[in-house]
C-alpha cells in the first residue's frame, strides 16, 4: 500500500487536533446535560424515501449498496433503499414516531453524531461532519418559551468554550411570523419565494434582491425596497419591535401574524438580554431557506469570523413530526461542529497541552524488571493518574526522549535495589518534570502531578 | 409519515439504554486515556479497493453511491469507489501510514466508533455496531510486552464495569506460534488451513473436525488426533505450556517456533496471573480464523453468556500496516460494544436510574413567573446540578407526575410572595424527594442533591 492520501471533504485530526474536538464535544454534552437534555443516537441510515422528503437536500444523499446484493434471494432485494442520513432532524423525528409511546413529552434530546452530505468532492465542501443538536419535540403542542430556552442553552455551551479560546459568539434572532406577517400585509403572498430571496442578500447585495423580488415574486419598486428596509432592521433591544412597527405601518402592511412574530420576537430579546446580556441579536434578514420553520429561527456567528458563516442554526418548527394522528411541533438548533473545530485549528485558535493523556512516563531500568515499573503505574492509574510505561529498556536519556516528543510532562525512575543487594520499596521513586528539570523523591502510592497537569488540556492559541 | 418500525440489524436505544451505553462507553474511555492511549477518529468511508483487500469480510461492505452523481463531471466520476468501514483495524492502518511522519512511535490509541457490515437483511446480526478498540503500532518493531499489556487493558476497562452489573469475563489466549509450530513439526505445513478448521470446533464438534482436517488439510488420523489434543488443553497457569510440550514432544513435534510461542504463552499468563488474577485463561483452541495474526490471540466471554461468542478479540500483526518502505507491527483488541450493551440491556443485567440527566425539576407557579424558576434552574446548573423547568404552570400535582415520570428525583417550588406582595429571596424555595415525599427549605445557592442522585446511574438489575 502507497501512502496514502486524505479525501478531500473527509476531516480527520491528528491526537492533539482531537483532544480539542474532543473538549469541545464534553463541553457541549455537559451544558446539554445541565439543561436536562437526554442524549440519545440514531443509526446512521434511514430508508431513502424517507430522506428525499424534503426537496433542498436530497441531491446530497449518499445511497447505500450492500456489496453483494447481487446474490440475494429476491425478498432481500426488496428491503428499502437505505441512505446515510444528512442531518439529525429527520433521524429525530423519525425516532419520535416510531417510540412515541415510550417517550415523556415534551421530549428534550442531545444528539451528537456524524452526518454525510454526497458533495462532489471538488467543491471543497465537507462530506463528512459531526453535529450536536439540541431539540425539545412536543405531543400536539410545544409553549412558545421553549423558543426563548434553545438558543439561550446553546449561548450557554458556546459560551463555556470561550476560556480555552473559542471567539465570542452571536446569535442571530429572527421570527418567521414576523417576515411572513409584514410581506402578506404588503400584498406579498408568495412568503417561501420571498424568503428564498431575502436570503441571499448576503451573498448578491440588495439590489440584486430587490431585482429578483421584481422579476420572480411580481413585487412593485416599492414592496421590494419595503422588504429590504425590513431586512435593515438589527439591534439587541426590543427598540427593533418599534422600528418593525414603524415601518409596517409606514406602508399600511400590520398584521395580526405581525403583531404575534413581534411579540414573541420581543419576549425573546428580552429574556437573552437578562439572561446572556450581548449574544442574542434580532436580525430580520435572517431568513433561513428552509420551509419547516414556523416561529423563530437562529444563527450563529462567531465574532471576528463571519465569514465562516452560520455556526449554530435552528428555529421553530409546527411539524417537526406527523404520522397523520398526531403532530410533533419542535425547536432546536445545531451546531457544525466540524467546521468549528477546523476553523479553531487551523486559525491556531485553540490548542492542546498534549497529544496522549497520559501525565508521567514510567522509566524502565532493565527489561528484566519491567514489572517494577508497571506496578509504579498501576498504582498511579488506581488514583486516577493517566500513566505510561517506556516501550523499551533504553538509555534514560532516551526514555525521557520518548516522553518529550509526547508532551508527556513526567517521568518516573524506580527506586534501585541497595549496594547489598536489597529490594527497593517497590512504589518508591524519583520523579522528574522534564521541563523544568526539577527531581524529587516520590511515592506512587500518594504522589500526584499538579491539577493542570493531570490531563492535556485546551489553551488558547496553538500549544501543540 | 405512517409510523415507523425498527430497522433490523440497526440497534437504538431509549434514553435509558443510551445512559447505559454512555456509561459503558464512559468506562472505557476512562482506562484507556489513565493507560496512556489517545484517542482518535476516522473517518466513515474507506476507498473500497482498501476495504477488499483482507478476504474474509469483503462480501459485507457497504458501498456509497452520490444520488446525484449521474450528473458530474467524468473527472469527478473517476474518484475511487467508497465503502463504510466494517471495522476500525483497516482506517487504523490507513491514518497510521498517511500520519506516520507525525506520530511519534510505538503509537498507542483507542476509538470508539460505528461500523457497518452489509449483511443480509433477514440474517438478524448487527449491520452498524459501535466498536471500542485498542492498538499498539511500532514502527519497524513492537517489543512482545504489549501482548501482555493490551489484555491486560481490556481487563480492567471490563472489570470496571462489574460494579454496575456486568458479568466477570474470562480473556482466552493463545499463541499463534504454538499453534504454527505444533503443525508444522507434526508435517501439517497449511498451517493456515489447519486454523481454519479448528476454528470450527465450537461450531461442528471435534469429530467433524478431524474429518476435515483429513478430508481437506490432507492430515492422518493421528495428525488430525494430535490437532484435537492440542486445541482441548487449557488453564491458568504455566503448567499448560508444560502439557503443550509434553504432547509435542509424544508426537516428536517440537520445534523451535513452538519454543518460541511457548515462552511468550508462559510470560502472558504469569503477568495475568499476577495483575488480573483468575482473567486469562490459556486456551490452545482459540484460533482466529483471520490470516494476519503472528503471534498472541485473544478472545473474551462473558462468564454465563458464553453462548454470545467472543465480546473482545484481537492479537498480534507483525504487518498492521507497510507502505512498502516501513513495515508496523501491532497488537490491539477491539470491544463489540453494542453487542455487549444489547445483551446487558435485553437480559436486564444493568439498568439507569433515569433516562434524563435532570436532577430537579422546577416547577412554575404560574407563566408570569416563568423567570424566578429560570433563576434557580440556571443557579443549580451553575454548581453542576442539572436542572430543569417545568413545562407549563399546570397544578403542582400534575408537575410533580412530569419528574415521577421521567424519574426525576426532586421537584423545587420557588418561595411565593409575602401576603403584603413584598417579593421574596429569588433563590429561595422548598425541595421535595418526590420518592419520600419529604420537604424542606432550600437555597439554590446552595443546596445539593445527594451526590447517588446527582446523575443517572447504572446499576445492576434492570431499574428503570
Amino acid at each position: 500500500m502507497a501512502r496514502p492520501t486524505p479525501l478531500s471533504g473527509f476531516p480527520e485530526w491528528l491526537p492533539d487536533g482531537r483532544v480539542v474536538e474532543q473538549h469541545v464535544l464534553d463541553t457541549l454534552r455537559r451544558t446539554f446535560e445541565l439543561h436536562g437534555f437526554a442524549g440519545i443516537e440514531t443509526r446512521a441510515v434511514e430508508p431513502l424515501d424517507q430522506l428525499l422528503r424534503k426537496g433542498e437536500t436530497s441531491k446530497e444523499v449518499y445511497v447505500l449498496r450492500r456489496l453483494q446484493e447481487e446474490g440475494d434471494a429476491p425478498g432481500d432485494r426488496a428491503e428499502k433503499q437505505l441512505g446515510l442520513h444528512f442531518d439529525l432532524t429527520v433521524p429525530f423525528a423519525r425516532y419520535v414516531l416510531e417510540n412515541a409511546g415510550r417517550l415523556a413529552f415534551p421530549f428534550k434530546r442531545y444528539q451528537i453524531q456524524k452526518v454525510w452530505r454526497g458533495e462532489r468532492p471538488q467543491d471543497g465542501r465537507f462530506r463528512e461532519f459531526v453535529q450536536a443538536d439540541i431539540d425539545v419535540v412536543g405531543a400536539g403542542e410545544l409553549p412558545y418559551h421553549y423558543e426563548v430556552e434553545l438558543p439561550l442553552v446553546m449561548a450557554a455551551a458556546l459560551g463555556a468554550l470561550r476560556d480555552v479560546g473559542v471567539p465570542e459568539v452571536r446569535i442571530l434572532v429572527n421570527n418567521r411570523k414576523v417576515a411572513e406577517g409584514f410581506y402578506r400585509g404588503l400584498g406579498l403572498d408568495d412568503v417561501e419565494g420571498v424568503l428564498r430571496q431575502v436570503d441571499k442578500l448576503d451573498k448578491i447585495g440588495p439590489d440584486a434582491v430587490a431585482e429578483l423580488l421584481q422579476a420572480e415574486q411580481d413585487a412593485t419598486p416599492e414592496q421590494a425596497k419595503a422588504c429590504l428596509e425590513l431586512a435593515a432592521i438589527s439591534g439587541t433591544d426590543t427598540t427593533v419591535v418599534d422600528r418593525v412597527r414603524a415601518l409596517a405601518a409606514s406602508y399600511d402592511a400590520v398584521t395580526e401574524l405581525l403583531e404575534t412574530g413581534l411579540g414573541e420576537l420581543a419576549a425573546l430579546i428580552e429574556a437573552a438580554a437578562r439572561r446572556a446580556p450581548g449574544v442574542v441579536v434580532a436580525d430580520l434578514k435572517i431568513a433561513r431557506g428552509l420551509d419547516y420553520y414556523t416561529g423563530s429561527v437562529y444563527e450563529t456567528v462567531l465574532v471576528g469570523h463571519e465569514q465562516l458563516g452560520s455556526i449554530c442554526s435552528g428555529g421553530r418548527y409546527d411539524t417537526l413530526a406527523s404520522d397523520g394522528k398526531n403532530t410533533y411541533p419542535g425547536v432546536g438548533l445545531s451546531i457544525g461542529v466540524s467546521r468549528l473545530v477546523s476553523r479553531l485549528l487551523s486559525a491556531g485558535l485553540v490548542g492542546a497541552t498534549r497529544g496522549v493523556p497520559t501525565a508521567v512516563l514510567v522509566a524502565v531500568t532493565d527489561e528484566a524488571h519491567r514489572d517494577r515499573s508497571d506496578a509504579v503505574a498501576a498504582a498511579l492509574r488506581a488514583r486516577g493518574v493517566p500513566a505510561d510505561v517506556a516501550p523499551t529498556a533504553a538509555k534514560f536519556g532516551k526514555q525521557i526522549k520518548v516522553a518529550d516528543r509526547r508532551g508527556i510532562p513526567f517521568v518516573w525512575f524506580p527506586a534501585q535495589p541497595g549496594e547489598d543487594g536489597t529490594e527497593p520499596d517497590a512504589l518508591a521513586g524519583e520523579v522528574k518534570d522534564i521541563r523544568s528539570g526539577e527531581q524529587v523523591d516520590a511515592d506512587a502510592a500518594s504522589w500526584e502531578p499538579p491539577a493542570e497537569d493531570l490531563f492535556p488540556r485546551v489553551v488558547p492559541g496553538a500549544a501543540g
